[in-house]
């Protein structure tokens, strides 16, 4: 079949100038397919937000035309907004088995399990959609079964890597697909989008096996407990930690519902083969010779409320990390957690335990998932693509990344750095990025999703300075003031607060007597003026700036 | 004069398991003498707080012994609490020129400059106070004229390390004090109280003087402006840039009001010397060719209001960052500062600049003023101190700080690895610590000073649920509800929120008659009932928490 005049567009929801809440889409003709629906978590200045999604406007304006969610693999900021974005638009999703079974365990939190449609790929699927092909290469990270995405399109192919790094030698013996990625780029590869999150970094990144080994030494030496703590999707690095408590004869607890969970879905699913008898539960810890056991636990990005903190400060039930006991910490820090992450350490040293940490590899305790400059070369190299653009980053990974690919050969001017809503039409071959999307950032917060900026600002303000409420008793009809002003302040305090409030006091009501004789009286120009010269002589007084609210409590 | 039965008293008021607010104190008969003020800058958790401080009653109560405060030198977790430690115990300050030109900027901003006493000292001083002579050694560090302290008490002999490194070349030419270091040593030292910033860190520190080549590499290159940000306190790394510029021909000017400041003072007292013609005004930059012009600013650690900050977004008046332009980070970033860097970071590539980074020493921008392990084991092995007290260091420095003592001979059980308040008390050569003094930190929010917990406690809460307010007028007398009661909320929020009030309204009336019914009115009874009563069902129906406030409106 022949194509005139249908375009190709590309573009992100979430994923672009940012780490987090990835969302890519490849549009042609009639049809969107959507790769991944993450999510992201706040930073502490979206006060009390649970999690950042996609904003989903632009694809339920065209829900019409949406066919298909893929996901490439079973990371937080792949998978976290799909339950979201199904309660919308409930498309099928096409993952990988292992994939599935985590995106199947949020839809059953959200109660949208029965009515969702899942269909299971592997790296030899090939899925038609419209005029579009759709087929998978199969690529390494830090979670089992990850995969690449290939469109082929009457237009061109477009290969999206998904989250990736070249191991040749996994832990888990599933090699990436080197052969088909040399065969795709044989055939020619119209646009590549390739992760970017590791472009800083110069050389490889290390073999997780490097990781196995180190933990084997570390189990070799302890004389007690073993406590690892470390993502709960890295299966493979789980999966050397069962080794190393094999080899070294200890039993194994799971601490951590998400490890629990994960761990669930390994086994189930086939990824992990635990031997009988092997896991204890967390009670049976202190029964057991402490050189017999291992615990294997969430927390390991400094979570206040996951098992590795509560251990640190002795707050787990039936558990407790004791002197000469081994704690390895088998995860990089994810930036903005190394302050708790030290603070956990600081409490583990303080219990008399040994503590294996650092920063990145350096601990030999862990390697990233995000290949460095040479895979990125690397698979820029394999795909040999006419146009590029890099993806899955803050805006400094993509320069570098734009650089890496012209090193390798990609054209000067090929590469476009898109922000998150930017399309990149192409047609006749000729690719440019002339028009926006509606795009952004939505905060759900408990069960409300949406625009919040009001509340944030309000409650920012709020956080810094308090709050000092004025209530005002008065008979709207008849503007008299039923009684004195009532001053109460909540996160707001100073010294001299009783004198303030007789000053403040008689300042509203001045104020609201002249409105009165001034024959100005509405409540909007009352409540105008009262916040004005309060808020004043509050900072005049205190140097502080408390939010005013005045109210009117009409009787 | 010989002494009889006085006790020698080491303790810590700030340091030790924090990196901030240093105050350390000894004590030996009637006398106390302090060795810095610091301040500490608050984490995300303490909403809106200025300053940490700290606490100083135990001082306060035996102020007519406290007799001196010796300042070892001008950083901020040295100096920021000496002006509130002046305004409740006025004794005189000891340090060196550069330290005390520091101090006084401050003493000046809260106007006590006048009625302070301040007394230099240099590293040949000796001071008598009772029966301790206190004599100094120069270190190396990041800011000019830092000092070691030597206590030589009838009880034997105290060293404090200050803040240090050993830089056999840095770039002041102003060397550490070996010899006089190994005099103190082969004297006998019975206690030493050693920082431990670096504590965890293999090697040597690198010299200062590498950072000066590899500035004076990245000028020879830069075609257009050069705009470094550093710490306004690092004067050997400002004068290395200084040296850069005049090297390659280039004006330098400063911006940022600390970086103004601390020049001054520098310049002031002959420890940078700057040659006729070569500072230049911010607003002189635009009339200058570009490959003219340095910029000097501070920002580095990423702080939204500075100059880096500014000029990242465009928003600093009279200078603009171009195409071009070359921009060096020549700081490391300190833990939790990461974030806000990385995203100027991303602001500066988006103008098109080139930037220099790099996280510590790997863009060779930066060297950390502080000694690695092989500079802490040196110190340890020239003091060759009885007693050792690592100070100056999260709990895990500490920790490592311990087992260097040990490797380089301290003996077992003779590091004491404090808290801070607990005292360390010296007889006959006996140390042990068995008490505890008052100590905390004391909070700066504004003029005010104190503990502020339950304001911090509101102020959380809020800003992570919001609040909820429920305004009852009635008259208290008659017990009669005026009007039906009113719901007014900040920082919370929900889709159905007129549903809510109507319900809220209600239930809050059914509570009042009900307890009017009963006999039971009190606003405290009716109070905890509405507050328990309405935040339930708002969870219940919300799933949130806002902060629930029944306010009582007697008319």
């Amino acid at each position: 079949m022949e194509s005139k005049g249908n375009m190709l567009s590309v573009f992100s929801l979430g994923g672009l100038n940012e780490i987090g809440k990835n969302m890519y889409a490849i549009e042609y003709g009639n049809d969107i397919v959507l790769i991944d629906c993450g999510n992201k978590f706040p930073d502490e200045s979206l006060l009390g937000i649970d999690l950042i999604i996609p904003d989903f406007s632009y694809l339920i304006e065209n829900q019409l035309r949406v066919r298909a969610l893929i996901v490439t693999h079973g990371h937080e900021d792949h998978i976290g907004g799909v339950p979201f974005f199904l309660k919308k638009i409930n498309v099928p999703v096409y993952a990988t088995r292992f994939t599935l079974g985590l995106i199947e365990l949020k839809l059953k939190e959200h109660r949208i399990l029965r009515e969702s449609e899942r269909i299971e790929v592997h790296s030899e699927s090939v899925v038609s959609i419209g005029e579009m092909d759709i087929s998978f290469f199969k690529v390494n990270h830090s979670i089992p079964d990850c995969l690449g995405v290939v469109f082929n399109t009457p237009e061109g192919t477009i290969v999206h890597t998904g989250d990736f790094k070249f191991d040749l030698t996994p832990a888990n013996n599933e090699r990436p697909d080197i052969h088909k990625m040399a065969e795709i780029g044989s055939k020619g590869v119209l646009l590549l989008l390739s992760e970017s999150t590791n472009a800083e970094r110069p050389g490889y990144t290390p073999s997780e096996q490097t990781v196995g080994k180190n933990i084997e030494q570390i189990f070799m030496r302890a004389k007690r407990k073993v406590i690892v703590s470390t993502f709960a999707s890295n299966v493979s690095r789980i999966h050397q930690v069962f080794n190393a408590a094999m080899k070294t004869n200890r039993k194994l607890a799971l601490l951590g519902r998400s490890m629990v969970n994960v761990v669930g879905v390994a086994m189930e699913h086939g990824y992990l083969t635990v031997p009988e008898g092997m896991l204890i539960n967390a009670r049976d810890i202190n029964d057991m010779p402490p050189e017999k056991v291992t615990i294997l636990c969430t927390g390991s990005q400094g979570e206040t409320m996951a098992a590795l903190s509560r251990l640190s400060t002795g707050n787990f039930r039936d558990v407790e990390i004791l002197s000469e006991d081994m704690v390895i910490l088998a995860a990089g820090p994810i930036p903005g957690n190394e302050r708790n992450i030290t603070s956990i350490i600081d409490n583990l040293y303080k219990l008399g335990a040994h503590v294996i940490y650092g920063s990145g590899s350096s601990s030999g305790m862990h390697v990233s998932g995000h290949g460095y400059q040479e895979d990125l070369r690397l698979m820029l190299t394999l795909m040999k693509p006419k146009y590029f653009v890099p993806i899955h980053g803050e805006y400094r990974m993509l320069y570098h990344h734009r650089m890496l690919a012209e090193s390798v050969g990609v054209e000067d001017g090929h590469t476009f750095i898109l922000k998150n809503g930017e399309v990149l039409d192409i047609e006749h071959s000729i690719a440019k990025s002339t028009r926006t999307i509606p795009n952004g950032n939505t905060y759900v917060d408990g069960v409300d999703v949406g625009n919040m900026e009001f509340v944030l600002r309000d409650r920012k303000k709020i956080s810094e300075e308090g709050m000092l409420m004025i209530i005002i008793p008065m008979n709207k009809q008849e503007e008299k003031l039923l009684a004195e002003p009532e001053f109460i302040s909540r996160g707001f305090v100073d010294q001299n607060f009783s004198e303030l409030r007789k000053e403040m006091k008689q300042r509203t009501m001045d104020i609201i007597n002249e409105l009165h004789e001034a024959n100005r009286y509405s409540w909007n120009v009352m409540k105008k003026q009262i916040k004005r010269e309060i808020a004043q002589f509050v900072k005049e007084q205190t140097r502080k700036e408390p939010m005013i609210v005045p109210i009117l409590m009409d009787i």
